[in-house]
């Protein structure tokens, strides 16, 4: 099998996570900070650790600002709603991710908030800032921005962005689904207020587990409250980060794997990683566009991007050609709309989607040619 | 060591969920419903299959109807949250968790609902039925109640409050978070609309997976909106369960073990596991009331409860007595106030807390008579 579907999740992932994971699993995969006693420093201690070294990881001086959850889309879901109150304007764009898009709908009706989703550009698929500078508001209280398309692969300038943000006062929200772990991320260059962070794709973490940076507590209401094994007498959530958004049993499982993963990340170094993929992306890039009756979406070159590019072959709808990669050639790609409605809609792909490809990490030349291979046989 | 806090988590979980976890994660981690094509249909039917038992475990007969989630703290926040509107009346009881009480405070001010939390038997520890008829108004629109105590063990009757809520048309949620796996719960006959399950106590999961059944999709909102692999170009939650209380990528791992968690109680009989959990819950109660200058709580005989009892020693606080008993003799009890303020409130023990001692399946006669022999010495 060929696995060749890594901007949905990384697989495989390193061994050592594995391996931490269950370690931590069968041996301390106690309930932290839910004793009353002292028992399981061990647990508390390496949940600390981890916490500091990703916060470190995005540049976060307080580790107690990042918080732990069940993923990006938790992340996504706890800004957007914790924050927009009735009568808010939001800047999106339109290569946002359902996760972004779906909770702004719900709340166009139900806070009245207004949103405005603003283009990118057609060849190099980065959003418009000049239409984003424009597009803003006296109301205006969020921008939103992912970091890397999860469908074009191309990397938005943050740090310009998060410039027009504070320049405005604007809170700034990233989701770096696409980018966590494979692009460098500073919370403080970026002036980023709000940083959704995935655990299972780039940062080579298990399913079920993410992160978020909050830069200042005061500027959002949790997504749930509950349990947090402290000032239980407490009938509020107490106003404690990170405590404040991390109610109810942690996935202590999910953070070690996560903590493994960052440990690979750090030993193979961030940038080693991003080249090999970029060489392999590369590789697919030049063999696909030289191909007749194929269609290579967004940009061509691998500057400032992530290991992701989509293509159509005529003749076959991108659901099709997926199936058929993987009945007949054990090759996993992904087909359809990748979560990004107003994407396809602007390119007008609705209806056919695109094929995606997202070579990772553990992928070599050789499954790349192979691939090759194969689709120049279909044409 | 022995491991006394069964209630917070068990530990350890039988050895093939680690087995099955740690299997998955390696072999078939990848990303379910997101690829477009039909890969990964082993993993698909594999989350079917744990989905269709873990229904049939709770009698529930439509098994989409069941969405799993990061735990009971999250399945209890998207009731409150997705099922309340302004002005709504709601009853709990003093009982509760704060995975109750803080979503119901919270939305006191912000949605300006009413709550009424009503008393609990002194000695049986089971919530005042009468009490909840007769607080009954007419904008009530939802009973919570937890089915057992998570202090106590007392076990409340479902059957009886959702005969109520049924003749009265309220809408019925159960936090099964110290009942799942150990007592049965069947969601017609107690009239359950919502029954919030964590994964990772009596189910033997890991943490951070949990469920939460729905009877009807249309009483509520989702908590979070997202991707769903469905109804991509839709900008609106699809209507559909699952997908419904389902958006980003699932726990696949966490799911998988609670799977073989849920095949080990179906292996070992749901009632074997409780007795001997009795039994060894019977000899700890029967010690400790023995003993003087030792106050048990709640009531004192094993039937109709969970394996908890709580308790408190002459001259340390709760807190004090755990952190001795865990750093001198490597037992693993817990103190303090449980997330369960409302309840020591009540009992006037808000101050001192209590030491809950929680046996689970994996525990020896030879421990709970160590732990009888320690508490004896420092009388």
């Amino acid at each position: 099998m060929i696995y060749f579907n890594n901007a949905a999740t990384t697989w495989p992932k390193p061994d050592s996570v594995y391996k931490a994971a269950n370690d931590f699993f069968r041996n301390s995969g106690m309930n932290p900070g839910r004793s009353g006693s002292m028992e399981k420093v061990d647990a508390v201690q390496l949940i600390y650790e981890i916490r500091e070294k990703l916060a470190d990881f995005f540049s976060i001086k307080n580790s107690a600002h990042l918080v732990f959850n069940s993923g990006a889309t938790e992340s996504l879901n706890t800004v957007i709603k914790g924050v927009l109150k009735k009568g808010d304007h939001v800047i999106a764009s339109k290569v946002e991710h359902n996760s972004v898009i779906r909770p702004l709908e719900r709340l166009i009706n139900e806070r009245e908030i207004e949103v405005d989703y603003i283009d990118f550009d057609q060849k190099s698929a980065e959003i418009d800032y000049k239409e984003l500078k424009n597009k803003i508001k006296d109301n205006t209280k969020l921008i939103i921005s992912s970091h890397a398309s999860n469908v074009l692969g191309t990397v938005n300038n943050l740090e310009k962005i998060g410039k027009i943000a504070v320049a405005e006062k604007i809170l700034f929200l990233v989701d770096a689904a696409q980018s966590a772990g494979v692009i460098p991320i500073d919370v403080d260059k970026m002036k980023i207020d709000f940083l959704a962070v995935p655990g299972h794709k780039s940062l080579f973490g298990p399913p079920g587990i993410g992160a978020l940076y909050v830069r200042d507590m005061e500027t959002l209401l949790p997504l749930k409250e509950g349990g947090t094994g402290i000032n239980s007498l407490k009938t509020i959530q107490p106003e404690i980060m990170p405590d404040y958004l991390e109610a109810g049993t942690l996935n202590t499982v999910g953070i070690v794997g996560l903590g493994a993963g960052l440990d690979f990340i750090l030993n193979q170094g961030l940038k080693n990683i991003h080249q090999k993929e970029m060489k392999l992306l590369k590789e697919i890039i030049d063999g696909l566009t030289s191909l007749p009756k194929i269609k290579v979406y967004g940009k061509k070159d691998i500057e400032n991007r992530t290991a992701v590019t989509a293509f159509n072959l005529d003749g076959y709808s991108s659901n099709q050609l997926a199936f058929k990669m993987q009945n007949e050639y054990d090759i996993q790609l992904r087909g359809g709309l990748h979560c990004a409605p107003l994407l396809h809609k602007f390119l007008g792909t609705d209806n056919q989607g695109m094929l995606r490809i997202s070579p990772g990490y553990f992928n070599t030349e050789a499954e790349v040619n192979e691939f090759l291979n194969i689709i120049e046989t279909l044409i």
